[in-house]
């Protein structure tokens, strides 16, 4: 019998953001972040890839059915980030600095209680295509 | 000494095939399968990745020479699946359902024993660029 | 004031073909298509690019709404064609041989007469990345 | 003799945008423009793709030496927009709707007289890797 | 009837170059090709795409060929340059710079008399995914 | 607390080549590495990908800074292999044959010390897309 497969799901949203930790000076933030500070924000087609692995089930054929994968990415994240500003219209970032890593946790934590404990998550996000973050690592 | 490194070689194959399995009824398969059920077949490019890993060897440089890895998947994979109807063509699908899951353990098993038991073996299949299938996870 | 400006729409669908000229002999056609005449089918991950030419709108800053044009390419194009066998499945193609030549200039037909006439239309048609049409070229 | 050849260089930018027509309402704008025009701003990774035709020179081999066609893009182009918000950063956009058609022009105009008049050049802006435009079409 | 449609094979080769200008002065194309000038060489994964364009055949539903194509192109320009040192192994560019606009050219003139006159010729050659060129423009 | 996170930061470099192993004859060399030991060289473009996984900082937000690890990739890695030959120009490979896997490793010995020992590091080279390397493993 088989051991783990993997499947994957691609999705994308397109959104706006700074980095900047809100209990730095403007001054420290703007040494730490440079142009990605810009107070005017500035934004990125983010492509996320969702990893869900676990054992194959005999009738589907499936680790996790992708349409259904597809719908809950939809609904709890990319239908709430696409064309907004993650700064200040999504509710975890109002504290967080929006950085690639923060993103990939936060989608890690939003989609983990959605998706059978039995299955494995593993998250992706790209905010360019040289720029990208994986968690867990 | 450095420890394992992996090697991958990309190869592609176009097929057609159904979600549908045999044990159970139409009316089942299509409530199940949706779309990718229709009994008259869609097809995919698909993309196989074969990542091979183990020790460089001190005279080749290779962990294993990619011109033969390429002509064992294309030998036992891609002449095979390319411009097939897995459902019908290929005899591992015969009574299998031919999900991106199954397809990649059928994939990993042909190549396991065309390939040195001292290297390590894990297969990639891109259905679409948004969906895809790793295995062993 | 500026000339016209292009703009264009990626849209996809996965479908299922054969090459088979129906006015033919079966050995004709074995001959003439190769592996892509095989009877079962084989198919293909099609990417449709939709380009649209004109002035651009004084108030709008579009040359058309590229969300209305998406909606058109679905409801016309891609919702008919995905997952589906272009050969059994699309009238279009009950007696036309589905090359990627074939398939573009059908598109362009069912397209031109949804998009106002004052606008250019050119199709592009990938079959796999090393494989595609334009029509008009 | 042969003729003019097409040269092509790549760039990119990430930058927040929003759709909104400074003349209209705000009721006028959401009807127009939806998700676009989300107050708070989106963004986008933009790649940029300049293309300069015209007779190879005998001496060099070049059209235009394309490390010199970077740096004016650079310039001009990337390095004004690169990490802005195009709304609210770049003059251009002060009371013109930033929407693909309309920046594609802004570039055109902003490298045109950067570059010799005897050499034709067309300008294309992927928004998405779905929606781009092209000047002059 | 409709008109004219293209076709497009994308095909790919290994080489090594170098930027120089044999009738130039060492000094001189230091100036002229700094980095792309180095003596040792270096190299690139070119990408071609080849692009014909005519009628479509009433009886196979082609342009040309791809297969077909796909052979003359192996044949006469990637099997010649593959894995080979433009300047030293290729004999058209003993007396010329192999620039990307020089090896388009060079590449039209191989295929353009092994390709039915009444048919349209375009080569496309990417020498890295951000520097291209098109013949004729 | 969340564990460890990656990130990953992609470059690249255009490099000469050849696959030889000096300590072999000319004709053991030939037949191992076939028309990749061409004593004139042949090239890629090289697709680089650094991967550094550890905690993320309470006050970046970083894993590592990308900007920082651009810096020194591009200072000890891209800025000396880019537009070389890698055989003649990089001291490494003076007696080291240059296949994917060698430079895979290469690369990771160079990086590994400009890089915080509490971080970990992995190293991916495409040579082409469709050959690749990774270590460790």
């Amino acid at each position: 019998m088989p051991g783990k497969v993997a499947i994957f799901r691609k999705e994308h949203f397109n959104a706006a953001h700074r980095l900047n930790n809100p209990s730095l000076s403007e001054e420290e933030n703007k040494i730490l972040f440079g142009k990605c500070n810009n107070p005017n924000y500035h934004g990125h087609n983010y492509d996320l890839i969702v990893k869900v692995s676990g054992a194959v089930d005999k009738v589907t054929g499936y680790v996790i059915d992708t349409k259904y994968l597809s719908d809950i990415i939809k609904e709890h994240v990319t239908d709430r980030f696409d064309h907004r500003n993650l700064n200040l219209d999504i509710e975890e970032f109002k504290d967080l600095n929006p950085t690639t890593e923060n993103i990939v946790i936060v989608i890690y934590d939003i989609l983990r209680n959605k998706i059978d404990h039995h299955l494995d998550l593993k998250i992706t996000l790209y905010e360019t295509e040289r720029n990208y973050a994986e968690y867990p690592a």
